[in-house]
């Protein structure tokens, strides 16, 4: 096993290897899963504590759902935004924290960097669950996980990603993973939601779908931010679902066994057909979600490992 | 054992035998409880979802509760109102949710057959605790559980309800029930609060307490939704107590040895008196929540028995 | 073991030997817990309930840590500020969760003495996590065991508690604790902020800081309810930082080794300096935290074997 971080912060600074090692435990505990196989002692003593500083009932569920299957004690800490209206107040909700003695510490905020800064703090493994426009590594790897399992193979695919590119995190650490695992990476969506720099990210850029999706084995819509909509610089709902949301007209300039993903939670009818999105011969999106517990589970496992030998080797 | 249904979404599809089933491992687990012995066992492995779309303390409280005393992983989902404002939206909640292959998924929800649509969606088992003014079975069970040990059976009973019965989905439950097992209804409230129609599910009707209590072995009282009052078409609080809020001086009309039931929460000093809901020598309140965790026991054991031969039968 | 009480409620009923008997128990599992050593049979299969009509991430996270370590069945029961406008409800909650039958229910209540009141009217054992103005006894009992670590004893310490007495439970708690425990205390603050007849508590009372801090083992601070700032009766923050918020010049007036506490949260800046907090040399806020859990531990530990005897005695 390769993976020897005491965080997972985020894509950036894992190896090859180590997304390979994460992926390999992952697709161990989906089968596990499957056939409904226990595994309480890999966590079993340990406290994982889930620090939610923005309401996610899908991600918290499931990093919830994987530490009660490997036995962790889990709690959830409500934090209201009231808590932590100066940086200050983050630092010392860490140190609280860090006192009660958690072994697994899994942390969303509306901040980017924030969760980098928390885990400076504190003595435990922090897992970032997404922060703020920077990171949400789970979810770039349950995303590998379910191409490489649908694929067969993780590298030299056509992935285009498509839509809200410009606030995504996800399109972010997806970016980071598929490029390190040599995938070739289109950019779909209107120029505004197109962060600029971003040509220089060894991806291709492309605003009509009809042309960026031409071979793509891969079509990975992302959510559009309602609230970001019928301002001055995007387009209507109903235009943007004309030009740029997924159909099964503009899916068909894809390769034929192209598959359909989107992190959830879908807008039906804006970013992607209804119907579509539940086509169980093109989308894989439930899978992403089983994948998903799989992936969080891996990861959990992977840094207790670490911390135990950290902790081994030097004695409190 | 008779019970082998997929699902408890109402009393309507039960059968004599399943109802008897069901209250038969609820006796053996109130008697357990009383014990305190455990039976972490039972769900041992298996993951029990809390939905709840309403609040719900109680009912929630009561299932997380009989999960953990049976050894299930329990985790409650926080489902804003906001994130449903669609039943499509509900319907990839429930693939969403299915995706993370949980066994048992508790549902309240504020329209009528919400929880069925959701239960056709998913592959594990689903309990309504309760949708819209449809169904609320575990109710009606530990309703019927606590009748039968207080009378020593559940058949051949003079039981009435009494109150708001056009709005309750308790109600309804327990007509259904108490109907099945062969007792003799009455229905008591003003007119207003009476379901039209009513007079064809085989009861009796009233809107004057003291002749519809005459010779009740059971007095159900239901909760006044404080917040239909006042309107043009009932009558003021006031007025309502002095109708049809029991008291010693109504109760007087029952059996000597009548019990005096309610759902909870309780409008102490509304539809019922406040020394008399706290006597023990008529009131067994307080034994129908203590039934609730039973109940509910008995609900997921069945059903997870039932699941697991299911999946013995045919291997995913 | 001396402690043999039914709950635990607050300082006042202790005796010295009982607060000794909590502490050395709580010793005991700060060790294990920093051993990362499991005590999973203690509570197991007993049912901690908590019950909290004010919110607190601190210390519902420190009895939620507890009792998981402990191997308790935790539930939090979500209290909604709407559902206890009337005593009556309060009564009405209690006796539907004693029907529930958990073992240990901890509460934290608005109002002085609602916890003494519910402790009335059900069979389990309750611990106060802070009601009202009146007490709270675990954080006095984790203060001392901070103390006692620190200083190797918990006797004839003088100890400076500053702030705004007048309106804390903690001062409260601290004030009978030490002083059954045979401390010199000072109380120190602006006076209208020291309650009327304090002066009768056997402390001794000072408004200013370099005075009242001389010779000082122990500095307790405590939080300033920001929202009482501003009125006529209380001083600015900027003034109130100036005259009581502690700061190294202010701290050079205690022993050279005085220990600096906090019970949190913090209003850095208001009633301490920032950097003073910090100091590990100086400050124990963070031991203060991680004793928390340990204190809490022990006492469901204790009030657990107390309610185990006691049901052994008179079996249902």
């Amino acid at each position: 096993m390769s993976f020897t971080a005491r965080h997972l912060l985020g894509i950036e600074p894992l190896r090859q290897a180590d997304i390979t090692a994460l992926l390999d435990r992952a697709d161990h505990y989906a089968e596990a899963n499957r056939r409904g196989e226990a595994a309480r002692d890999v966590l079993a003593g340990l406290t994982q504590i889930n620090m939610f500083f923005e309401a996610s009932t899908r991600t918290q569920s499931s990093f919830e759902l994987a530490g009660q299957r490997l036995g962790a004690d889990v709690m959830n800490m409500a934090m209201q935004a009231s808590s932590l209206k100066k940086g200050e107040t983050l630092i010392d909700t860490a140190l609280t924290l860090n006192a009660m003695r958690p072994d697994l510490l899994v942390v969303r905020h509306p901040n980017s960097g924030a969760v980098d800064l928390l885990a400076q703090k504190v003595q435990c493994a922090v897992l970032n669950a997404g922060d703020g426009r920077h990171e949400h590594p789970t979810q770039a790897l349950l995303d590998a996980l379910t191409i490489r399992r649908a694929k067969g193979r993780l590298h030299r695919l056509s992935i285009a990603i498509c839509g809200d590119i410009a606030h995504s995190r996800v399109a972010r650490s997806n970016i980071l993973l598929l490029g390190k695992m040599e995938n070739r990476i289109r950019l779909i969506g209107p120029r505004t939601l197109i962060p600029s720099g971003a040509d220089r990210w060894g991806v291709e850029i492309f605003d009509d779908m009809a042309e960026g999706l031409q071979g793509a084995d891969v079509v990975m819509m992302l959510r559009l931010q309602k609230e970001r909509m019928d301002g001055g610089f995007i387009p209507s709902e109903r235009e943007y679902y004309h030009r740029w949301g997924l159909d099964a007209a503009k899916l068909a300039h894809a390769k034929p066994d192209a598959i359909v993903m989107h992190p959830g939670p879908m807008n039906r009818g804006v970013e992607i057909d209804g119907t579509l999105a539940d086509d169980i011969n093109r989308s894989v999106i439930q899978t992403q979600v089983e994948m998903g517990v799989a992936v969080r589970m891996a990861a959990m496992d992977l840094l207790a490992q670490n911390l135990r030998a950290e902790r081994a080797a030097q004695p409190a």
